[in-house]
């Protein structure tokens, strides 16, 4: 499984106008017999998974409704002789701050060899409705401080960042921008200082709606996708891990 | 979307030491804007789905836990601009009679323009467990009858027809040998004279167990597949079916 993954030297996406597509570091994915892979986020990747069963890998009430539940499938089907132990660990309404707060005993001590985070729509979105009041720097910041700590204690974990998006429809009108771009940005540059894979979410959905669907096909309120924004995510995730 | 399906072709897999590989016909899967795409069968397809949202086409809590979720996805994903309505009223512990009894409501009324049917497993285990009296030439005849009746009442239907499967494990004992063979043999009769599309699910199990993995990891009590087996299956169904 140690090998070049040359699909995310081209899965830089979106972020290429914020940096050079070069400049993010490609790390080998390292994956051993029994390793253990953590989805984390917020609603998006929580999708409705079941509490009860929280602790039972690859179970599938605990990952959920969507993208892991599709990937926990394929990299389960695709990798067997690996004996993956899949987790997936999103909370809905969840920001950076609430992942600290809850990282010790939501990822550190699950040892993921693999961890994939989506965070960073709640830290914009409770802030326009009045909740919150970080801004993008804390945005930022939080969210490379998480990463300094899961690296000091996974030294040798492989970070999969990947990127916020939102849908132009639902929820999400032009109060979101440009803050919510220079989020984006500020999530690829933590992607970058830390040689983590980065999946260009927002690129591949801006794709999807110019080769003709409407926005609300993948998300109908804009930030939660639907079925088949699900899916479309476990592909671009895919591509861009490469595994 | 009206093409050959080639794949198709090689598919018969499992069947081949039952009957021809070219005998199977192929025919063209016919999907226009806003077809219906139904998933019909037993618990496999049932997987824990969602009753309060039945009438909601593409719904992930409707479309449960199992092949027809990752199918949905992959299917809403790759064919966005068709705009697809799929269903999944699959019911745990349905034999071929049970389907009969709520087709009209179940499948005809939907109107499906393709009907994808896996059925058999119960009509076997119930019956070793004493709970039902149906024999192999029963199965048959009367999954012969319902195709005959969803030809006459939907002309245009593509329809795909599953291959029962179970994996050597849990309550799959010698007890099932070898009629589970025959019935086997006999979905494949009546996929042969309907012209469906052939599903080999129990070929690419059986590849999967002789490759190195436990049966267990595909189906840990023999019939219902784990997360893992019912991505194996959405593989294995969208080669077949050729979309």
């Amino acid at each position: 499984m140690n090998r070049r993954h040359l699909l995310s030297l081209t899965a830089a996406g979106s972020a290429a106008t914020l940096l050079p597509r070069s400049a993010l570091a490609v790390p080998d994915v390292k994956l051993e017999k029994g390793s253990t892979i953590l989805f984390q986020g917020d609603s998006i990747t929580d999708a409705s998974r079941d509490r009860k069963t929280e602790g039972s890998a690859n179970n599938p009430a605990m990952l959920g409704r969507g993208y892991p539940f599709h990937l926990a499938g394929q990299l389960l089907a695709d990798h067997a002789s690996l004996g993956l132990n899949i987790f997936n660990r999103g909370i809905s309404g969840n920001k950076v701050p609430d992942l600290d707060a809850r990282w010790q005993q939501d990822c550190l001590g699950l040892k993921p060899a693999l961890l994939s985070i989506l965070i960073g729509v709640n830290d914009i979105w409770h802030k326009l409705s009045g909740k919150y009041d970080g801004t993008p720097e804390i945005y930022r910041d939080g969210f490379s401080a998480l990463i300094k700590r899961t690296k000091e204690a996974l030294p040798d974990v492989t970070l999969v960042i990947c990127e916020p998006f939102v849908l132009r429809c639902g929820a999400v009108n032009d109060t979101w921008f440009p803050e919510f771009e220079t989020r984006r940005s500020f999530a690829a540059d933590v992607a970058k200082a830390a040689g983590a894979i980065w999946v260009p979410f927002q690129e591949k959905f801006d794709e999807a709606v110019k080769a003709g669907t409407e926005p609300a096909y993948w998300a109908g309120d804009g930030v939660h996708p639907s079925q088949a924004g699900h899916a479309l995510m476990a592909k671009v995730w895919r591509e861009a891990v490469g595994i």
